[in-house]
């Protein structure tokens, strides 16, 4: 089989402005980046405002592997085999980071005979909104560093008087805005700012990957501009001597982080290879933020398709349970079903059992052992009141016993079906089956039901997520939490949302813990109010909000070819 | 008179393909962002590889002063007034930073009538070049720093043992490469970085501004791609603990680095009001990089056009002195005339004298005092064996006698001419007499001179560009840079120009110095070899390679307006 960066280029592509016309944007609705690309003007909300809206289909999967589930390949191979279908669809997924890009596996297209295509294009800038995320958040930062300089060096008085502007009142311990930079840089993660002369006062800060930005966050959940530019003067960058917060309205720095995010509002449309229309836009992940793509991009979607397909980051504890519970909740837009990705190698390595076999290898005995997994996953969609599909994404070394096997054994579970995906190896032709059986989940009755309501207190909130989310005994505060809750409910806060950011690789905060673990005690370490976006982070454990490059970085292998064509991605 | 925003959206806008078809671009070789800018693909090099070359023309300026002296302005006036005298002519300019667009002016598209169109296109994303430059800066950085952390962590045995890479030996003090934003972020000059468990080994380390990127400086070097990922394999990005240099080839990051910046190479096609093509590429700093836009928009727009007009950064001094030594010596693309502005107000501000008197009224003792400065960089710019043409950006408070005393006394100098500009005021109209001034110039015999060769040693490199460059007694050499000049020479590279790092506010290094500057010696601080752009910055003086916001910044009077169009720039 050819490579996916083969695969993509030797793609025959639909003219964007051509595929755009035929999902119904008009001319003017394109805003056109080369060929292939193209943002999507937001006039086109007021004009299809009073469109019926179709059916949304969330994908999620078990709980990730070394080995890849493949939720992309699923998602944009469902959404290419509802095409071949004949139906109007279109896949709504996130804009990958360059951290993984270059840290690790090289692209986050799909993959296969299942990409978005150009793969390269997507990979790294796309239309630029992670820079003008990246931008917009730094320009914040550098703006409270600023304020912090000029009123440290002039005080109070002379502050206003050469200004024009109020003292703050800032404290270097007091600013809560970190920087972002979209690469995995271990390094950046705690630093000090501001030494030498001149340059201070000096103080504790970190970088974070851009993924993690709160104005990430609030990109992916925004009604329009105007929204977005609501929620940019919410945000907190620090908190003054007094204790009072400090808005990047109140910096008066809102208004020129929005104008950077202006073109980043837009989504941006590709295709998948069998030309369905695909919408990418934000990118925040799923351990350490909300894990979806837009509310804009549903919005649209939703009013020129049948069927929109998006993708919930990771498994259904982290991306999925976040769409729920974070965007559904705020945006309304619920889903018609639910496809829940899964493999034999997955299961086998959720099993928790170790083995000297290849994991390609079949094995009863860890198999099922795993289905335990996939089974609380499966519980966990329906929950929520969504109907489940569970999608086996197939390797060429699945054995037809093993599959059978797993096959029959959903068929005793909460799912509402079950169906083999080839959409790496086949394309179109490889999801026909799991597509008719989502179409007709689709009309199943569903009752979307969120786990908790707004007007539960925080830490219920949490024991909620934790217990009901997770299966947990419990939740444990630190000290630090403790007090940032008592802060929370007293600055008004205790509707929000929260945002777990644990580990994605086990359903507990402890990655050791594999399969359904029970017992366990959520520790959270810390509470970060996301006034902007509109929800709580909880720290997990020791969840880093900064990756590291590993020993063997992705970016080895990638560089530019002898015909001026990159190499080495995906 | 309407402000620049305001004209700019008022503006008649050429569809930007046909803009590039009437310009001599065939439709595949041009990659659109929207209607309004389009990037240039280099396959049009080979196209037109035989075609014979028009005139560049170089605009400067004398020593720039707070009152803005129209360089842009005249330079963008002077390309309307030239294809208004039915010429076929191109501008080149460099992208404006984000970092002086929200921390002081709002904008760099020239002004009034004489301006690049969309300006809020031109001064924020652009087609996303400075995030490529900073994104591909902050990989070495990332992967020189995690190189450091594996090496530390598991030792020469264990690291190679499960790498499979060379263990390259990296000390915390030798890593030379720092990190980039494209902000003001005074409180990132210097930090310390890689602090809290498992994140270090920690070191001292800062944040330029990516105008002053070796990257940006290669991105407006390099003659095409091949080119530019040469340049990057020879990035010089940390010194070993046996002294030898580790370069991003060595890391291994090279290649990925050039993938980030494959569309960047790129130049950006725009238009000027009077719909003349523009093309936007590379943005280094004049006072801390070489401050000229890209070889191959010039290659390119030479091909075009038989006029192109492009700038040096700040005065004759600085981005014109780094265009004659480092641009044009290493492209051979020589001028055929320089422009040098100067206005009234900026002859009285480097006047030295100081005068209650409102800069704006006539002043005849500071006009002549400040004389001086004009003529100095007339002389500067005809030593390279180009003729000069004087251009007066003339504002409305400007009076007739000082005009006309200006126009006398530039008629006693070495310049070839002298004319009003009022393109600000009137467009097109407003430069036809310096167009045809210039157009004449052009004609005249030009042998362009370098100030120094290739083999000159690099002290006396040093000492040319202080002596004859600024008319200088000398230069100084820290006892730093004096090893420096050591090791540089040790390690082969003194057959490299020269670019200095010094403040564009006086002739000298030091700002408080008006007028002609006499007697004094340039302190060269530090040595830093740029191995891919080619040449050896001096930073001289207290010389900032990142800038700080000001107590009042740009950013306060930016905002989203109520149609959703960005306000306050420019």
């Amino acid at each position: 089989m050819l490579t996916d960066m083969d695969i993509s280029r030797r793609a025959h592509l639909k003219y964007i402005a051509a595929l755009g016309a035929e999902f119904g944007l008009l001319p003017d609705e394109m805003q056109l980046f080369g060929t292939t690309k193209a943002k999507v003007d937001l006039c086109v909300q007021q004009r299809l405002a009073e469109q019926q809206q179709g059916k949304l289909i969330i994908v999620t999967a078990v709980t990730p592997t070394p080995h890849g589930e493949g939720k992309t390949v699923t998602t944009i191979g469902l959404t290419q085999s509802l095409k071949a279908l004949g139906n109007k669809v279109c896949a709504c997924i996130r804009q990958p980071s360059m951290g993984p890009v270059f840290g690790v596996k090289g692209g986050a297209a799909g993959g296969g005979y299942a990409q978005v295509v150009p793969m390269q294009e997507l990979n790294l800038h796309l239309t630029g909104d992670i820079h003008a995320v990246s931008s917009a958040h730094n320009l914040g930062a550098a703006a409270i560093a600023s304020r912090l300089y000029h009123e440290t060096r002039l005080g109070k008085a002379e502050f206003e008087l050469q200004s024009g502007q109020n003292y703050l009142d800032i404290a270097p311990n007091g600013i809560r805005w970190h920087r972002v930079v979209d690469h995995n840089d271990r390094c950046l993660r705690e630093i000090e700012v501001g030494l030498g002369e001149n340059n201070g006062p000096a103080y504790t800060s970190g970088f974070d990957i851009t993924a993690a930005s709160e104005l990430m966050a609030i990109l992916a959940l925004s009604r329009n501009l105007a929204d977005m530019r609501a929620r940019i003067g919410k945000l907190v960058l620090a908190v003054n001597r007094q204790g009072a917060a400090i808005s990047a309205e109140d910096l008066g720095v809102a208004g020129a982080m929005t104008a950077i995010m202006a073109d980043a509002v837009k989504p941006t449309l590709m295709q998948t290879l069998n030309g369905a229309p695909c919408l990418i836009h934000a990118g925040p992940f799923a351990n350490i933020a909300h894990g979806n793509s837009s509310v804009i991009a549903d919005d649209i979607a939703l009013k020129l398709a049948d069927f929109v397909v998006t993708e919930g980051g990771f498994g259904s504890d982290m991306g999925f349970e976040k769409f729920c519970n974070i965007k559904a909740r705020q945006s309304g837009l619920t889903p018609s079903a639910a496809v829940l990705v899964t493999t034999l190698k997955a299961l086998k390595a959720n099993s928790g059992l170790t083995s000297d076999a290849d994991i390609n290898a079949p094995d009863q005995t860890r198999l099922e052992a795993g289905f335990a997994n996939l089974n609380w996953h499966i519980n966990n969609v329906a929950r929520y009141g969504i109907p489940v599909v569970v999608a086996i994404n197939r390797f060429a070394t699945d054995t037809d016993a093993e599959l059978n096997w797993l096959m029959e054994a959903v068929a005793g579970t909460a799912a509402f079906g079950c169906e083999l995906s080839e959409a790496f190896s086949q394309g179109e032709a490889g999801a026909l089956a799991l597509a008719q059986t989502v179409m007709r989940a689709c009309e199943q009755p569903s009752e979307f039901t969120l786990l908790y309501p707004d007007d539960m207190a925080l830490e219920a909130k949490l024991s909620t997520l934790a217990e009901v989310g997770y299966g947990a005994a419990g939740v444990s505060l630190s000290e630090a939490a403790k007090l940032q809750l008592q802060e929370l409910n007293a600055l008004g806060y205790a509707h929000l949302p929260v945002c777990m950011a644990k580990t994605p690789l086990s359903i507990s905060h402890d990655p050791q813990l594999k399969g359904v673990p029970q017992g366990f005690t959520v520790p959270v370490r810390e509470l970060v109010l996301n006034a902007g976006a509109g929800f709580i982070t909880a720290l997990v454990g020791n969840v880093m909000t900064m990756p590291g490059l590993g020993l063997v970085p992705g970016y080895l292998k990638i560089d530019i070819g002898d015909d001026g064509e990159i190499i080495g991605l995906g």
